[in-house]
């Protein structure tokens, strides 16, 4: 939520002069993007958002995300459209970062989203899983079941200092998880990362989706099960089944998930509160000094696991059988 | 350069039921404004820009700040506008702050002027101290001469562990602007804050002031030797003297200096440098934990005081007998 790279207007003015995007009216540096620096472009053909990469997007992934945004777009889904400069490259370069200009998309992100606004987001999730099918590039999840051990390792010996018997939970969990994680479920793009902040409405509308800088090649249904952990709990750890039976009927109406994804449900939710607990806290313990950017707090996804750990049936999670969530209010 | 204060999608919503502006379409926080939180707006019926104040802001003083940009908007002065409610209220409260809507203006700061640059704005300068002639409020600026010494009190003790010999030159150059400062200088509304940041440019055209906080009743000709400060010198001290003859002339343009105005001209430059020396050194020794911004660098102004110690004459700044100033080119 900051903007790391200062932008003159030189040199800004220099970069635009390789589009074909009209004349500079305005930019503003946005306080959007944990990771990136952002700009809000105003020019004489429109409106776009202008983003800097900071150090954490690894430079040789950039294709994939841009050529994915492309891709989406291409098949009306609503996302931010790469543009492209005279030389047909959407990848440049400004202020020695790689810099790109995109769309800009109209849209407010719910901070508190409603049963309506869970089947929307469950209905364009399904919609972003079909429009990615024939997307002809793969990104390996790097935050996947393989890469908690790893991640825990950094932070295991701090971890009792955040909450008393984090360390042992954690373990705990990462056993059940690496042991009984579900593999061959049906796969291919997710976007692995559509908290309320990337997921835009106009009204009731779902306007858009942003943010695919952690978009990658997995399982469909873990994708569903980082919408639940992000969309259905409240702060405290409570679940709230409406919601999740909202998302995933409203997926369901789009694309019918298989028996095989219905049963792994409850370990994919629990293997997702994992990942984000692991991101937090290892995030949480290393603060730059001088940061820009507040941490999130790892202990969120604490309590969302005391849910899953006991939450073992799809229905826990507002699974109905076929007939009754097609029945479901749309 | 920050968002200091968090606003839901709700709190806005319901902040923006109470004016006349459409449908939000989007809003987002930007990094501008040091004191205060702004966040662009778009709507239906428009773009907007929403200030929330922050406590560096006096409550008080808002109505004179209010009042003046929709004075000088209503004179074709190009810079926000306050937008008022339902009730006729131009300033609101959201999230317990005092809050302000204003249209939203284009243009582009630009960080190194051009003697074109200079010239526009001295055009723009004199035309906002003519727009301002009838607008019916005062405000004593309070950071000019009486405020200086109180404010060095605060960072006296500290002041050479800056700068080696800073203490000894500022208390040298209080006495001398306390002994000399000019009284009845033909003086009304001044921007005194006119930096670069705060002038926007399309292309070569100037297109708008914003930033009317530090706004108050004072002597037209400081506000010309603020400008002087902020537009001709490096960052190293050096001062262009033929920017300043640009901006100079610009101002006469519209509105002809009188002769005490241009007998006091260095001695009012010197002053408007320790003014920004002396609230930039403050800053500088209390940056507090956590800050989200940059302190700026008083030595930026204490190395621009050393070329006004030397300069004793109005022409040392650029500034031409007439005849010259109105032959020079536009």
């Amino acid at each position: 939520m900051a903007v790391y790279t200062e932008v003159s207007d030189e040199a800004l003015t220099a970069f635009l002069s390789a589009y074909e995007i009209g004349t500079l009216l305005s930019y503003k540096g946005i306080a959007e993007g944990v990771e990136n620096t952002n700009f809000f472009l105003h020019t004489t053909a429109g409106s776009y958002i202008l983003t800097l990469y900071e150090k954490r997007v690894r430079e040789g992934d950039l294709p994939f995300f841009l050529n994915l945004m492309e891709h989406l777009a291409a098949r009306d889904l609503a996302c931010p459209q790469p543009i492209r400069n005279r030389d047909g490259a959407a990848l440049g370069r400004l202020c020695g970062r790689p810099a790109v200009i995109v769309s800009f998309l109209d849209g407010v992100s719910v901070k508190r989203p409603g049963l309506h606004h869970c089947g929307e987001l469950g209905r364009a999730l399904a919609g972003l899983h079909a429009a990615g099918a024939d997307f002809g590039m793969v990104r390996e999840n790097s935050l996947s079941v393989e890469a908690w051990r790893p991640l825990f390792a950094v932070a295991e010996a701090q971890a009792d200092t955040v909450a008393p018997g984090l360390g042992g939970r954690t373990r705990a969990d990462l056993a059940v998880l690496e042991a009984g994680w579900p593999r061959g479920l049906p796969g291919g793009v997710i976007h692995a990362d559509l908290f309320t902040d990337n997921v835009f409405f106009i009204g009731d509308r779902l306007s858009g989706l942003i943010d695919f800088y952690f978009a990658c090649t997995d399982a469909f249904a873990y994708d569903l099960a980082i919408c639940l952990n992000a969309w259905c709990f409240d702060a405290d750890g409570t679940y709230h089944r409406d919601k999740g039976q909202a998302l995933i009927a409203g997926y369901q109406a789009v694309r019918a998930l298989e028996p095989a994804e219905v049963a792994a449900l409850p370990i994919l939710c629990r293997g997702a509160a994992l990942r984000f607990m692991l991101t937090r806290l290892v995030d949480w313990l290393n603060v730059p000094p001088g940061a820009l950017v507040q941490p999130k707090d790892p202990l969120e996804y604490d309590r969302r696991l005391v849910f899953h750990r006991d939450a073992g049936r799809a229905e826990d999670y507002g699974w109905v059988a076929e007939s009754l969530a097609r029945a479901s209010p749309p």
